[in-house]
């Protein structure tokens, strides 16, 4: 197999990842501007089948209305001629300073109207350049310390921005969703929504609950220790895994973004293997950083990666699942009792209560004796991710 | 103040706190047995208002049904005899070797019902009892392994149960409803629904949601790096605390279960405040563990810590909330803004985009000057928690 | 008592603290740059005794000789003008570009020797203006993927600089130690010495162990989930404790710097104990970071908070060694057992392999039930922090 | 090639790993009790070199002399049958009561004088078994709460025992090192000397220190999130990897002993790289526990993988080190020029300071446009990781 990528394989990009300059914390940036022509055009070279973008990336904050024309002109015109596309947008909601203490759930008033209004602009702009998903990152939506945010309340701000939003999108007619991304920290000691599990929650209180669903990111749920597949696996339950970050993070610790494979390989296996035998049909998403080490051809080796990576683990993964040895090993594990009903068909409390063979006839003992032989399976896995199955 | 707790505390403690003898991953146990009679009996004299069980906690595993109703007897007794009540009840489900592979998501199907007749059989008894609520800790619903748990048929399996339980307690016309505690691993890899979030989430999948809540637990959240007053306050804001569980833990590690005030204070503080100011009614339920070091003398100073500091928290956090300083500290940071709707009474996204002042004549870069004064604030909240303001 | 601090606490401030402007990994910075003699006359008025500077922080990188000569004396005039000290100095070695990779430890060999030529430069500022201590924070020294560095290489180069710096030190006749500064982890994705334990450890292995010590950051053990004042009694024990970062930081995540007492408070009270009982004599030495939320009122309100958390944990710790009720809560828990020698003077092994008593006749089912009494000594702890003991 | 081990590679194995039944903090025992003579059989038909084992693992404690002999004689025949030898031995200093605050440094004195003797009688029998190193895993060493530990104490007597021990062995004539090994916390909310770091820093303190390195153990390094290839590298740079604890964890959180291999598969590849490179002639020793899901054929294909794992890895890795593409990659990245001494042979302070190129005619500028080119060599590493390399 070659892992050569192509349009058909949906990798996507955004912007500011190949374009990070590597300002961090405690450095100045170590590489150029790039012009998101120039990463349109790379990009499509390297095998991607599209970008996505912030408004900020596209269109320099503060910037009037004919060179905002300009940019889009110049961006239409990269996707035009590389056949790439845009399936997703969102709002650069954190950069400036009248964001530092969040934007939808802001204390100040006019700052929450004023990052409603921005998104509106860039929901146009997402609509009209044929985005279906429009992702929401609330990174500054939350606090360092406990007096300065009123959960609750912040809760209602949030949700009345999305709702907000939902009608806009509605009476638009635009055939937007939105995915809202969750992270548990950095920048703000604390963020809103921390986890897929919260932000899940949180969509099932909307207006409009069918419009919204959520961006899970590698590195933002390993922040917090937490299984990224499991995660997915809830998210693809709840019917509301509407577009995904993929990256790599080393445990937890500050965001790295690394290339997709570099970080937690085995769950990085896991995840392959989930999203190709469930059948999601998105857009396979980068959201990582070239690190700051790097120089532009650093930059795009570190792209090819994000893409090669994954096709080697889809192809590793598609070996496992069709693999005699494997299947014999998952039933000895009892997944396909797993995958059937506890109860029978139309069974009642009354009636389980009144099957003896379930409690007052069933031995505790014995089944907790028997093996699960997890280990052994967990084993052809290792050996189907190394490459070393006959 | 005396910070001597009474009944009107609503505090609460599981049998298996006080109970733990001190068995951990590297060591036997310190202690003897405690009997729950004796338990319940030295509690009320603390101070406590009720107490808490595990099925196994009361009847050993495997009793007779003689034995059964003698245990049960003699604890009705003590209660009686102590005005202590019993507002939550609970099933173990993993202490058992039959449940290493979890209980309604186990992957064999025998165990699974067995698991869903066992706590059939202890909500029956708690309903005897005058519990409100019932807990679900499904603490080896996970897995080791990427392989071992097919995660989206477990959600299947985990929801079959609590529909068919919400159906009995329904049937029987029991007044308990259910709360599910998460967590994130311990003692497996990665457990099922491992957050607040994440149960939140679930719940609203369910047939009777309406009867399902949370019962989140300080360590539990903490073990995954997350605030937990934030946490609270979405279950709160969800409509979900139904109970919850309050202890100590010093950061992301193993399940350390400190008594309350121990760990991190000043989340301690913002919970008690919250909990406090948001007419939070249920029980203050302590789940911790006495550290293996302590005799018996030390299990009942750990139990009254616990009680103690939640008191002076309590008393600290209400006079932070009524010090003119801080509420005009809360009003600097705008705490008042927040609680304001974003939006005019009726106001649509078109008026909205219609109103220049919220875009086109907003200026973000003075906005972004203003001072949100946190500092001062948390430092208020600071001396309030220490006892040093005037 | 008055919490107001004097020069006597001996409190100081890196100019990068109260300077810092704000630039995080996803926000520009929402205050303006801050003029160092301004620093130096606020914080003197607020009690301070003196300030400590990386290079770059007074003298802007890049300037010219006869800039740099007016930046110094400017800065001179202040401290004359206000009695402010410079205990200790440090050089940047990662804002710029030239570092991504490292400094003394950087790949490339030039780069190397220019860092070590701008540490030395920085030196003979540092001894000019009497400082003591020169901090060495290599944040650079690190890698993002395991092939990027060859540790013992780059631990040789390590020494190799240490060494060379150490002569020159030595060479010069400047009363100046060296102070290691450990950090786990960001900005590299894992740093070189990354806790107190390996700096310690590497130092060892210097040619003049004597002239180095370590500078321990609250916030940087946190990081890795270390018990800081159990680190600092290693450094003391060592006898390297030469200076100190003192901070808060909420659990494993990004470096917040928050101010002292924010973050583990408790752990701030046994840190504090624990330097003013040890006889530490050097510097409390504020590295934080001002909140991106606060504008310059809040930047000398957190400051001000640092130094007032300090005497209040300062009162409380010495209330506690001083109260009768502890010291005998300290015998219950055998700490005078643990001050004395486990073997008799002069006993040796032989000796010890003769006494029945200490195993033959010893009885370790006894000794396994006696109480540590260690929950009630804390909870003696807790009632004098939060200041509830009569 | 077949990955099939044999003594050559000189894996070794805890009789407390195969042998481990399953008790965990919220569970019972899954496994009957294995007989060590059965886990040497069948260890050495796997292909392993041999076991190591604490002196409980062998001879349950309270035994009388009599048991102990022929429990001696069992196992010695067993040995012999079989060919495996015991490279190492340690003391169970945690599973009894008596240890629940420490040994070594237990605040009570007659229970460290126990623990003293208790290391001898079992170095006694680790020298006639032909043992080389003799690890002290301190476990209980350490503490829950600040007051109930003075750490600087506590040191003293943990240098008190390791010094006497020193001149046990020493005035025996036992050809054995001690192996120091660090845990963060675990059983204890902090355990002295936490890190590699820590330990190695400590041994520098010890009346003979020749006689004492590191035993790092892969999980526990990386329950502090710190990255284990490095700590092992400083451990070879100081000349102190005496011996190595092999076996998987997933991040910080609970002890969870998986097989080699498990857990973080990137950072396994590259400590097989270390090892292999540096001459590490020691065992490979696997500490591991195969979960408690398995039954007791789970067990032995679990230890399986762990020498499997090894034996994948380090052909990838010698394939890596072989590659002409890697070599020339290493060196876009500079690596041989770290290899280099920065100074020229002989030169000094005074030297360096007199050649311009370092300092003025250097320009930062310049130098920090260079690429490291470290994506594409992380990347490489990655396809041989995968086995995808041509």
């Amino acid at each position: 197999m070659s892992y050569q990528p192509t349009p058909a394989d949906k990798f996507t990009f955004g912007l500011w990842t190949v374009g990070w300059q590597g300002r961090d914390p405690f450095g100045d940036a170590t590489r150029p501007a790039l012009d998101p022509v120039e990463s349109v055009t790379r990009l499509s070279e390297l095998g991607a089948h599209g970008v996505t973008f912030h408004d900020d990336d596209l269109i320099p904050f503060g910037a009037s209305e004919s060179e905002r024309d300009g940019h889009i002109k110049r961006f239409r015109q990269a996707l035009d001629a590389t056949g790439m596309v845009v399936p997703m947008a969102t709002t650069n909601l954190f950069t400036h300073p009248v964001f530092k203490d969040g934007a939808f759930t802001a204390n100040d008033r006019d700052v929450r109207r004023y990052a409603i209004r921005k998104t509106m602009r860039n929901i146009d702009l997402a609509a009209e350049l044929g985005a279906q998903t429009y992702v929401a990152w609330g990174g500054r939506e939350g606090a360092e310390s406990g007096g300065a945010k009123d959960v609750r309340a912040a809760l209602d701000r949030f949700k009345e921005a999305f709702d907000l939003l939902a009608d806009y999108v509605t009476s638009q007619g635009y055939a937007l969703r939105f995915a809202l991304e969750p992270k548990p920290n950095e920048p703000r000691g604390d963020i809103l929504l921390p986890t897929v599990g919260h932000a899940l929650a949180f969509i099932e209180r909307l207006e409009r609950p069918e419009l919204f669903g959520v961006n899970p990111e590698v590195g933002h749920e390993q922040m917090a220790g937490l299984n990224f597949p499991h995660g997915i696996a809830q998210a693809l339950w709840a019917g509301k895994l509407f577009h995904i970050d993929l990256n790599g993070q080393n445990g937890i610790k500050y965001d790295q973004d690394l290339r997709f494979g570099a970080g937690d390989l085995r769950s990085a296996f896991w995840l392959v293997d989930l999203l190709e035998t469930a059948g999601y049909e998105g857009s396979r998403h980068f959201d990582f950083k070239p690190p700051r080490t790097e120089d532009i051809d650093g930059v795009w080796a570190s792209a090819a990666g994000c893409m090669r990576n994954y096709l080697i683990l889809k192809e590793r993964a598609a070996a496992f699942r069709a693999d005699p040895a494997v299947r014999e090993a998952l039933r000895a594990s009892r997944l396909d009792e797993l995958a059937a009903p506890t109860l029978e068909p139309g069974e009642t409390a009354a009636a389980l209560l009144a099957d003896r063979s379930a409690f007052e006839d069933f031995d505790p003992d014995v089944a907790g004796r028997r093996a699960m032989a997890f280990e052994a399976l967990d084993q052809l896995a290792m050996d189907h991710l190394l490459g070393v199955r006959p």
